[in-house]
C-alpha cells in the first residue's frame, strides 16, 4: 500500500482549491487518458501474449536489448530496475548518439545470444532507429533471415514504417494505444515485455495500479493539490528522491512524467531527481541553505529488506557503535532526519511510502504519479497529455541534417 | 584541448565585473586550495605509489570495491565511466544505506577475488563505515588475516580513526591532503587509486590539469562570470548536459562541485544534470517552454569516435535515410540543433568543448570546472570550500540515532 504524508508541507502552503467530481470531469475531457482504462484494457490474452513472448526470450537468448527512448525506455528501466530478478541481463540502447556507447555494446553481445525490442510509438524517432540499423545489420550477419524470431517491435497501434517492418517481417508486433502517450505508457507493452523478460511480475504490477486507479484518486488529488499550493506560493523546483537506491530510474521516469506534463507556457514545477542517501552528500548543502524556492517529495519503502551491520573485528575502534545496527533503521532513521532537517530550514518535505518494494507496490506507485500529474495539469489549467516544444528541437535538426547532405 | 563558446548566453546577461588578478588575490586568501597545487603537489613517488597499488589490485584480484560517499566517490565514478579501460570491474558501495543493493553486492562478490578501497576524509562517513564493516567482516571469514593486504585506504592527512586503524592493520593508506576539501580531491588518491585501477591513463590526466592550472585561467574566470551574470539577470537553475553518454556520471560530479560550492546563504544557482541526447526525450519540452528562468551548459566532444549506419537490409523502408551517416555527425547536428532551439526558445547556452574523450581532455575539464566554481564563489562573495548546512542533517540524525538507542 502507498501512504501520503503532507504535514511537513502545509506548514508553507495551502493546497489548491480540488473538488474531486470536478477535476475528474475535466479530466475525461481530454482524449489521451486511454492509460486511466489500462489496467481494465489489458486484456488476459494481451497478458497472455506477452508472457509467452517474455519466455521465449528467456529462453532463446542470454540478453534482451531495449532499443528505445524517453517514454519507451524510462518507464521500463525503472521496473526492471526495482524489480527485476538479476537473473537475466536487459541492455539498453537507442536513446542516444554515443559511438562509443554503441561499439561496447555490440562488443558485449558479440559472446552472447541476444533478442531485441524495438520500442518507438511514431516509428520515427532517430536515436532509435540508428540504433536498431546497427542491430540489426549484426543479426542479419549472425542470424541470417532466423533473425527476425528475435526481433519484437512495440509500437503505436496506429500503421507507420515500424509496424509496417514488423507485419512485413512476420517479427512479433505489440501496440502501444492510440490514446496512451509515450510517457504515460510503461504499464502499455512498452514497459510490460521488457519488465517481464527480466523477471518482474507483470500481474501483481497490473493488480497494483487497477488497485490504486479504484481507491487512489483521493489521495492522488490531494498530492496534486498540494504540489500547486507550493508552487502557487513561490516554490519552483520540485526535488524527488527516493530513498532506496533500486528506485534511482523511477525517479528519472518521474521526471519525464512530469517535466514535459507541466513544463509549458513559461511555467511549470521544474523537476529534479535525486537518490538518498547518496545524494545527501553531493545536494544536502544547496537543500538546507541554497534558494528557498524548492521543495522535496521523498519515497521511501517500509519494509526495504535487512542486514545487520556485523562486529567485523578487524575493524575494532572504527564505528564500533554500529555494530548490530539494521541498515533499514539506519535509513528509516535518515529519512526522518532529512525530514526533520530540511523542513527546519524552509524546504516545504512531502512524503510518500510504500509498503514494501514489489511490483503490486510499484504498480500503485506509478498509477498514482500518473493520476497526480493528469491532475495537476487540469488543476493548473494545462493539457497534461500533450509536448508542443519538442518540435522546435526536431525541425532544427532536420535543417542541419539536410543542409549537412546538400553539401556533400 | 577545452574550448568555451559563450555567444548563445551573451544574448542574455553580460558576464560579471571581472579583473583576473583582483580575483586571484580573493581566491589566495582562502585555505582550501590545496587541489589547485595538486598538479605540482603530486610527486612522482606518490603517483609511483599509486600505480603500483593499482598494479597489484588488478594482479590480485578480478574486482575493486570503492566505499565511499560524495566527493570519495563521484569523481573516481565520473573518471571510470569516461575512462577506465573496460577490463576490470569497479563496484560502488557506501553511499547509500539500501540493505538490498548491499547484498546483492555480497553476493556478486562471492565468484570472484576482490580488493576494497575505503575512502573518507574525516573516516566519519556514517554509510562508508557502515558498508566496510559488511564487506571487512566478509574478507575476514574468506581471506584471515590476508585480508588486509586487500584493503586500501584513503583518509584525510590528519589522524582519525580510519587512518589509525589502516595503520594498526598495516592497510596500504593514502592521504587525502589537509588543505583539499571532499569535492575537490578527484585528483588527489581519493579519485585517482580507483581510476588507475580501472585503467585509467592518470599520468595523462595530471598532465590535462597542470596545463589547464597554466594556461586555463582566463577561460574559467569567463565562464564563472557568464554564469554569474545569468543568475544576477534571473536564471536560476542550470542544467548541465554533456552529449556523450559516458560523462553522465561526470555531471554527477558537477552537480556536487557547484550545489555544494554555491549553494547557501538562500542563494546559489540551482544545480541540474542531464544527459543528451536521452534527456531531450524526457527534459526537451520542459527546456523549450517551462519556466524562463533556466540555462545550459552544453559540454561535447569534438572527436567521439566513429560508427556508420549501415545498409541492414532488412530493415528496408525505416528510415533508409540515415544509412552511411555516422553517430558522430548525427551527434554535432544535435548539439547544434539544441543550441539554437534553445537559446531561440529564451535558455541561455554555453558550450564547452573538449577535443578527445581521453584523459587529457578529462584532467583539462575537471581542472577547469574547479576552477571556475572557486572563481564563482570569490565573483558573488561567498566562500566557495565550506558546506556549513550539512551539519543540520547530521546533528538530527545522531539525535534519532542515539533515542532509538536508549528506547532498545
Amino acid at each position: 500500500m502507498l501512504s501520503l504524508i503532507t504535514d511537513r508541507a502545509l506548514k508553507f502552503a495551502a493546497p489548491a482549491d480540488a473538488d474531486q467530481a470536478e477535476q475528474n470531469a475535466r479530466l475525461s475531457a481530454f482524449s489521451m487518458t486511454g492509460w486511466m482504462k489500462i489496467a481494465q484494457r489489458e486484456s488476459a490474452a494481451e497478458l497472455d501474449r506477452i508472457h509467452a513472448a517474455a519466455q521465449r526470450i528467456r529462453r532463446e537468448s542470454g540478453a534482451l536489448v531495449l532499443v528505445g527512448a524517453g517514454g519507451s525506455s524510462l518507464g521500463a528501466r525503472a521496473l526492471i530496475s526495482a524489480l527485476g530478478d538479476g537473473d537475466f541481463s536487459v541492455f539498453f540502447c537507442g536513446d542516444n548518439l554515443s559511438a562509443k556507447r554503441m561499439t561496447r555494446l555490440r562488443e558485449r553481445l558479440k559472446t552472447r545470444d541476444y533478442s531485441i525490442n524495438i520500442v518507438s510509438k511514431t516509428g520515427t524517432t532517430l536515436e532509435t532507429l540508428a540504433a536498431a540499423r546497427v542491430l540489426l545489420s549484426d543479426m542479419e550477419a549472425r542470424y541470417g533471415t532466423a533473425a527476425f524470431g528475435r526481433v519484437y517491435v512495440t509500437a503505436g497501434e496506429e500503421d507507420n514504417a515500424l509496424s509496417r517492418f514488423a507485419r512485413e517481417r512476420e517479427c512479433e508486433l505489440f501496440a502501444i494505444p492510440r490514446d496512451v502517450g509515450g510517457r504515460y505508457s510503461v504499464l502499455s507493452p512498452a514497459g510490460l515485455l521488457p519488465a517481464a523478460a527480466a523477471g518482474v511480475d507483470i500481474d501483481a504490477l497490473i493488480s497494483g495500479a487497477r488497485d490504486m486507479a479504484q481507491s487512489g484518486r483521493h489521495t492522488a488529488l490531494r498530492y496534486a493539490a498540494t504540489r500547486r499550493g507550493l508552487y502557487a506560493s513561490g516554490y519552483r523546483t520540485e526535488i524527488f528522491a527516493p530513498f532506496e537506491a533500486d528506485l534511482s530510474d523511477l525517479a528519472s521516469w518521474w521526471r519525464q512524467l512530469f517535466g514535459e506534463s507541466e513544463g509549458k507556457g513559461g511555467g511549470g514545477i521544474f523537476p529534479s531527481r535525486a537518490a538518498f542517501t547518496a545524494d545527501l552528500h553531493s545536494m544536502g548543502q544547496y537543500i538546507q541553505q541554497g534558494r528557498r524556492d524548492i521543495f522535496e517529495t521523498l519515497l521511501s519503502v517500509r519494509d526495504g529488506g535487512t542486514l545487520v551491520i556485523p562486529r567485523a573485528s578487524y575493524f575494532g575502534g572504527v564505528s564500533d557503535d554500529l555494530v548490530g545496527t539494521d541498515f533499514a533503521e539506519l535509513n528509516a532513521a535518515a529519512r526522518r532526519a532529512v525530514a526533520d532537517a530540511h523542513a527546519a530550514g524552509g524546504v516545504p518535505v512531502l512524503e510518500i511510502e510504500l509498503a514494501r518494494l514489489d511490483a503490486y507496490n510499484i504498480g500503485q506507485a506509478v498509477y498514482f504519479f500518473q493520476l497526480a500529474c493528469a491532475y495537476s495539469g487540469v488543476l493548473s489549467g494545462i493539457n497534461p497529455f500533450d509536448q508542443p516544444g519538442v518540435e522546435s528541437y526536431k525541425r532544427k535538426l532536420k535543417e542541419i541534417l539536410s543542409n549537412n547532405r546538400r553539401s556533400f
